[in-house]
């Protein structure tokens, strides 16, 4: 039997969010109900809340950073029991059959993976995400959160954190690499913290020095202002990679201008607009400008694995759910230090 | 002493170019002093006679896709003698002391290469090119021409050669990649047979099927027209690589819309003006847009040796020094099957 359980829903694309319920299918023989504990607020969310990565059909329940404990396991899961610390992500389920499914990568699945809200489930219902009181996810899509490290700060892992650990990765940050993190907000913290632990030299980005303590304490080496008109001239081609956390237009060109000889800049975020670029600007050192989108579930495994071994996690502000839609102006202000997470206990 | 040797100069970025002579300095310790025998001609040096990359100091003598035979050698030269076959590319010096330098990498050269053309040598004077009876280059920036390429059909390889092998190496391109080159030209043409050595799967994509016959005679697999509206979604997400060789703008996006998971497109022509994309388009499947120039020292050699091994040369019209005027335009107009090389015999 379906469970209905306490959400926060998006209704429309311009009013703000509230209080409803919705219905969790019932626990499938490898399906795992969560409780789920904390929920981060991801810029995404209010992309999709607000229409403006295209028209949505209401309501949605967003959220996909989520962190709870194992309440219900079917039949015919292995995996996990009953008081298990978990967490889930951007997605729930996939074709499993593809070469990528095969190989681990959901998240290039040729059928197109099954998105944590706004897609649609194998039941054919759409998908509701983690701004409530519990999900039922298949197992294979469960994500383990090792005992170091607490729910709260663990929640916004699941999409923030993946999705700058698997481009660091992809790319080779390590030691004796150069890397550069464009913007220390959600994306940003956690990719300062986590090239630093894979051994690389970081440099934070930002447009002022505002958050220079915070960035250096993380793990940065140095860090400079984009507002600083020699900043640019001074650090030109000396980054192994450039990693651009802003999801505002910037100007491409003197970003890849800081590149080293076969270095390369990823985007993590999407600007509204087409980006504009010189071809000369890649061409001279062989650079070049690619993005990256999340990672798959082994991949998060091993980020979450990563974590608890480095003593790494998001720094956040824990907010109850009447707050929400307040949370989302901040976000867009950019006024939040680093993540807001729901507490979903304040579902009332 | 300095030698005078008849040359095909540009006076001026509006002027047609017109028979001269320049002064070729004395033959050093370490030079080599090369009688010119055919000189490919390049939309490079188009672009570079009629002031399309910035202003130039006139007169200017053209050409870096040199061939021909070792006429002196100074009293250090160690590689080379009188009579050996020979070549010169787009590079006749560089730093020799920094990183890129000292791994052969002149074309990343920190302090900037030495340019065959519109450069300025150690001396101090300008460099100036291959439509000439004769040239001087240092030993070091000599290529060995192998016995089985014939001269005339080497010449096109110390540009358009390396320009589009150096690229295919260093994205992977081998048996069981699939690569795309865009427009069959200069470059195309020899990244086509290239690519097919290195055993990867090749496909032409070409404004029409007018040129198919050559493309599939040269190696590639498949030719398909990109004004066939349908073959951008038949061809969606199948290659690894894009070489994309045509230097008028393209719709980016739409060629990468063709690259696989982890895909590459690289640009070895300059578009005047500025690309625009879409991030959106790199992101979902982790692709990449990049620009490759020419290649260093010892990897042209590399790729005459592997021309001559596999019997891969340029196809070429052979054309008469009086003939250059003409030849530009029909080069403007993508009217040559493949290169025009220049018999300098003929500079009357």
């Amino acid at each position: 039997m379906p469970t209905t359980v306490k959400a926060y829903a998006a209704t429309s694309a311009t009013e703000p969010l509230v209080p409803t319920t919705i219905e969790r299918r019932d626990v499938g023989p490898h399906d795992v109900r969560i409780d789920i504990r904390y929920c981060g607020v991801c810029h995404s969310d209010i992309h999709t809340a607000r229409g403006e990565w295209g028209a949505m059909n209401y309501p949605i329940v967003l959220g996909h950073e989520i962190a709870g404990v194992v309440a219900e396991v079917g039949a015919e899961v292995t995996r996990f029991r009953v008081g298990d610390r978990v967490g889930v992500g951007c997605l729930v389920d996939s074709c499993r059959e593809c070469r990528y499914c095969r190989r681990g990568d959901e998240q290039f699945c040729a059928e197109g993976y099954v998105e944590t809200y706004s897609g649609t489930g194998r039941d054919g219902r759409p998908t509701q995400g983690g701004y409530a009181e519990a999900i039922v996810v298949t197992e294979d899509f469960v994500l383990r959160i090792p005992d170091p490290i607490a729910l709260d700060v663990a929640a916004p892992l699941l999409c923030a954190g993946i999705t700058v650990y698997s481009p660091l990765r992809h790319w080779g940050a390590g030691p004796g690499t150069r890397v550069a993190v464009v913007g220390l907000g959600g994306l940003g913290h956690m990719a300062v913290q986590l090239a630093a632990a894979m051994g690389a030299e970081v440099t934070v980005l930002s447009q002022s020095l505002k958050k220079q303590e915070d960035g250096l304490r993380l793990g940065a080496a140095h860090y400079a202002a984009t507002s600083d008109p020699d900043a640019f001239t001074r650090l030109a081609a000396s980054f192994d990679l450039v990693v651009n956390t802003v999801s505002a237009s910037v100007d491409v060109d003197r970003y890849l201008s800081l590149l080293a000889v076969d270095g390369t800049m990823v985007n993590v975020g999407i600007p509204e607009h087409p980006v504009s670029l010189d071809v000369f600007s890649l061409l001279m050192r062989r650079v070049s400008y690619a993005a990256s989108n999340i990672g798959g579930i082994r991949e998060t495994q091993e980020m979450l694995d990563f974590c608890a071994e480095h003593g790494i996690a998001a720094l956040v502000e824990t907010i109850g759910a009447e707050q929400i839609n307040e949370a989302y102006e901040r976000v867009v202000a950019s006024d939040v230090r680093y993540r807001f997470v729901v507490d979903t206990s304040t579902l009332a």
